[in-house]
């Protein structure tokens, strides 16, 4: 009876092998989805906000407020999920830290820039229709998601990139700085499938537009928060991932 | 210059057990904590829909929608957070893994079961009502949550407690099952504060009563949102935390 259970074992190790080969994406090719995934959410944010909510201008009207889901959408989602990224990539394992570092700032930076614009755009149409500010449950989350965010560009400034920070402090700090890195992003995510959530039910109101006669509007936002929401899950995935991880994330060079 | 280099290397290393040690909460006390957050977020949103929102029903009205938050507070949030923990308590470490196994196994289903119960509230107070269901961007990412969990359910059955799954599927799906655990997770609390911020719309309408002026029910929803919130991410960081982690969770045992 000995031969058949071999037989058995051999299939089941041939059947993980398989299974864990087909599973084992390489990193640049998911890289390049995510990518197009987020570029696409862009684009899609950008038309919804173009073609049915009459555009972009600076004049306090809803024209300006449409700068806030496209730069939201842009920075706090796509942008900062690339920063958050930097460290997967493969080049970034051997050699000098320093130059992914600041390249890691700077992205994030570069996220954080969009954001507050974001919000200074939603103030500024508040503030000129008369409308008050944070009342709203999107409001709230949204400001302490980017609270949370820019404490968290700013501790990791201090611990990583001012050379005169201790190894003590940055080895207690790093695995903190990589939970709130994909915290600061599922907060993101909520917030702004709230605001997309909540902008249809104020814009589509008149009989045949309704929001729940499902116009071709509502259908393409909807969808634009399930890209996002995807895009969201498919970065905290690689982030999780070990095998992705940098392998000597320990180095003494992270003392850079 | 060896003296204060070699004294600097102790003081360094002294700040960081003493840091460390201030960080390493031990998990009974962290889950009781998580448990008392967990039962605030069900009282007040029972609260929120006794008090503000006319209590409780089954003909079909707004007080039929009223068990809607509270079945998937509870059962999409906070007993599916209680499920997900179970194998993070010291006590499952050691022994038989089949008890444990039936008890999150248990857990889940009963989360599945508020789930479902909580979804036929909202449909039927929509066909009650004669409103569409399914076309908000809520509803769109609440069901898609709800499938995923319901996926999640089955395929765990099937590969955990069926006696003849066979080990290598075990093996290759367990990650699989881990990581959706937490994003199912984060999907629901995103479903819950995009759901509460649409209520508080909704609801929250005439003058003197507008979200906007922010009366106490809209600070009291406002403030149930961010502990949902908070609630979910501290679940979320609890299964991350590695030294919370069953260490034999390879063990033959898991045939069970």
């Amino acid at each position: 009876m000995a031969a058949p259970s071999d037989e058995e074992g051999a299939v089941g190790s041939r059947c993980h092998h398989r299974a864990t080969a087909m599973l084992d994406v390489p990193f640049l090719p998911f890289c390049a989805f995510l990518g197009t995934l987020g570029l696409l959410c862009v684009a899609m944010v950008g038309t919804w906000c173009q073609h049915w909510r009459g555009g972009f201008s600076l004049d306090g009207s809803s024209r300006t407020f449409n700068w806030h889901p496209v730069l939201m959408v842009t920075g706090l989602v796509v942008l900062y999920g690339a920063a958050a990224l930097v460290y997967r990539i493969p080049n970034t394992w051997s050699g000098p830290k320093l130059p992914w570092k600041v390249l890691h700032g700077s992205l994030a930076l570069g996220a954080f820039v969009l954001t507050v614009l974001g919000l200074a755009a939603v103030f500024c149409f508040h503030n000129s229709q008369g409308t008050p500010n944070m009342y709203s449950l999107h409001s709230w989350m949204g400001l302490g998601t980017v609270l949370l965010f820019s404490c968290q560009w700013a501790a990791g400034f201090g611990a990583f990139l001012l050379p005169w920070a201790p190894t003590w402090l940055r080895a207690l700090y790093k695995p903190i700085h990589v939970f709130f890195g994909s915290t600061i992003l599922m907060l993101s995510m909520a917030s702004c499938v709230s605001g997309i959530n909540e902008k249809l039910f104020f814009s589509l109101k008149n009989g045949t537009m309704a929001y729940k006669l499902l116009p071709a509007e509502a259908v393409f936002a909807n969808t634009l928060g399930l890209l996002i929401l995807i895009f969201g899950v498919l970065v905290v995935a690689a982030l999780a991932r070990p095998s992705w991880k940098r392998p000597d994330s320990d180095s003494p060079d992270s003392r850079q």
